[in-house]
């Protein structure tokens, strides 16, 4: 005997999301108790399966009363299997509903901690492994595993390799100030920031290549927009100057965002997003110069120094005023990594781009050309003053079969808290770890 | 102007790989040099560029004294553009070549130190950044490829919700002595072993899910099976018992082998692999218990300790009786993990199943299912001393409407270890941690 599979006499297995399939016949539905209202002699149990809820009725008749009687003491999250008669009805939430002819009790929860009432985020949090049972945390884990899809699709249908770059490094790429360090037998190691240098050997090993995995940063800085552990996708691309960069961060940001739109609009609608924002992110996005963003800035009342690096004011400002998002190129040198390549024309900007969603959303996408000549390198690395010995294999991509090559990344978090229009990041990460946050 | 987008009269860009739509023109192929032989009238380059490796042809009289010349000097891994006519010949590997007509050279390789020559492992490793340029290596980091997109396709077709687990975590779920520890913000905090804790809220909150991301083990064995970072997937599935999790177990393995044969067939001809092994990937696997397996490793002259476990010989000898992989299950309560459920007909064993592959392969997927009772598990938590504070989120499963659940893992670099028919595991991964290995 199996559980998936019924016994032969039962009625067919069904799920919530597939009930339409099954009007008119008996089902067998098996979930949890998400929510139960009840007179002396009809329940409406509303049953949760994962997949949905659907409004059931339970007559006491049609049960008798030993079967009512425990249905109605029911607390919520209970688990139970429901046999019922599917039937259409337009005033039911989702359009149908079951009616109940018999019903089997698993456990009987007690007290579940999450109730109708208002809770506070940290209550919340606290109790991540019951809350993702709730709609709006399934709409929005929803998103993201789309989100995921889309982007995997994107790159996997466009000859791109996935080459999973390592968690372990033995260096820093940009600082060791929000580095995670561990003892690796006998030795530091440190937890990944970015894999785009090892994705710089998948692209000359194979032209264009992608990675995406969890990537850390011991921010200590507990705003909204910051986890310490979130995903990044980082494609990279051999033969590729920064006009080709943002060109594929284009086409890559519009089809990941038509594709959530397209094949996640149910859960869109949950959540209570204006669908009208993400249909608008079409191209071509505005590209503009870092040099002439300040120029704008000082006009909107919000100067940068041309030499330092935005915030995140400026670039919520600046990106109000367009309804897609913008693409901001060469920035200054000075506050920018050592293998950005500079522009040779201006060598105080360089050839990199950060892309930036609307409605203040920021930053979602950073990259840009890199450097590929081993002379500039060598002086950048200096220039660093970072260890050259750790970077010899990174070198080595510069003295065999250089070309110009570039790339950049996304964190997949940052896009989903976008794409769901929600205020902080760490309801679009099943567990999300933060500075003051790493448990469940 | 960009790099991707040719200039308006160059030859249209092509690629190796699809270099056979491109008969009869004249086109441009960017890439590296990856062999050349020459007598002082002509050269045969072969050009990589990622997608695969043409022979060409290059005549002093087509190309002039100073381009012909400059050409058969260029060291291996030089980097080039090549512009010329592509032929049908049946007698070129891969069946094309370009007539070559013009290049340019876009940088002059000196001494590529990974030669035609034999290398050691260590000295290949030691260049791993410059290695996945090879034929063999591609073929394998092309098989990794379609195993995760196969791996991916089957839970996302059949309604498995991507839930990532954290990496961070808290808590040791298997011991302390194969953990990797960081400092987090003043506290301890490990990296992840497996998801499957969190795949079982996951199971509550969704029916079923799935995380598949990199897992840590700081395995002080430096065996060719182990590595201190891999990637595994975990599906975890509510209302499901053992005989589910091997119906399913099964049909995914089979799902997965067929897939990477019908699109990596060429990969794997390059491996050498005897696909006759593969094909032989077929439902049913033969279901073994562990007791009656101790029998037959009994008879076959390896006996085993009925309350000890397996050990990799066991396995190998096991395996070599069938051609197929085998399941077993029911091992011994006493060596399994606290959260895995007793058999309630036989306490001794639980219900757990190990799949074994076939050719000395030996495990690819552990799962089984899951204790789901509260009082049980809070007993089994005593029982291997571990805090139970830090459980407490996972007792909260068991609180709010428990139901049987079971899932399983299966480590990517063994499959494609398996699939690939090579013998050492770290050349399954593009950047390998084991114990003795943390660069480049």
């Amino acid at each position: 005997m199996t559980i998936q599979r019924l016994p032969a006499d039962a009625p067919p297995l069904a799920t919530v999301a597939r009930i339409g399939d099954f009007v008119g016949q008996t089902v067998t539905l098996r979930g949890w108790l998400y929510n139960l209202r009840s007179s002396g002699k009809i329940a409406f149990p509303q049953l949760r399966d994962g997949t949905g809820v659907i409004q059931c009725v339970a007559g006491r008749k049609d049960l008798g009363d030993e079967a009512f009687e425990a249905l109605i003491r029911l607390g919520q999250e209970s688990s139970l299997v429901l046999r019922g008669e599917v039937r259409a009805d337009p005033r039911a939430p989702g359009g149908y509903e079951l009616k109940v002819s018999g019903l089997d009790i698993l456990h009987a929860a007690v007290d579940y901690p999450i109730g109708p009432k208002e809770h506070g985020p940290d209550f919340l949090h606290n109790h991540r492994h019951l809350w993702l049972r709730s709609r709006r945390q399934q709409a929005i884990m929803h998103i993201r595993h789309l989100s995921v899809m889309a982007i995997r699709r994107y790159f996997d249908e466009r000859g791109y390799l996935l080459l999973d770059s390592p968690i372990f490094t033995p260096n820093a790429c940009e600082g060791t100030s929000t580095l995670f360090e561990t003892e690796y037998f006998g030795r530091p190691a440190y937890l990944t920031q970015s894999g785009q240098l090892y994705q710089e050997a998948g692209a000359t090993a194979f032209g264009k290549t992608y990675c995406f995995g969890p990537t850390f940063r011991a921010e200590k800085s507990g705003t909204r927009r910051h986890l310490t552990e979130f995903w990044m996708v980082e494609p990279e691309i051999a033969f590729a100057d920064l006009e080709d960069i943002m060109d594929i961060a284009e086409d890559f940001l519009v089809f990941c965002t038509q594709f959530v739109l397209e094949h996640g609009r149910p859960w869109l609608v949950e959540l209570e997003r204006d669908l009208s924002k993400l249909e608008a992110v079409q191209k071509p996005f505005p590209r503009i110069s870092y040099d002439d963003a300040c120029v704008q800035l000082a006009a909107l009342g919000e100067p940068v120094d041309p030499d330092d690096d935005f915030g995140s004011p400026h670039e919520t400002v600046l990106t109000q005023q367009y309804d897609r998002p913008i693409m901001v190129y060469g920035y200054p040198t000075a506050v920018k990594a050592f293998y950005m390549k500079e522009n040779p024309e201006k060598p105080s900007r360089v050839l990199g781009v950060d892309v930036l969603a609307p409605e203040g959303y920021g930053e979602v996408i950073g990259g840009g050309q890199r450097e590929d000549s081993l002379d500039v390198l060598l002086h950048k690395i200096q220039e660093h003053k970072l260890p050259q010995e750790y970077f010899e294999w990174f070198l080595d991509l510069r003295r065999y079969g250089t070309v110009p090559h570039g790339g950049f990344g996304m964190g997949l978090e940052r896009f989903v808290t976008w794409v769901c229009g929600i205020p902080h990041i760490r309801e679009t990460i099943p567990f999300p770890r933060t500075i003051t946050r790493l448990t469940p």
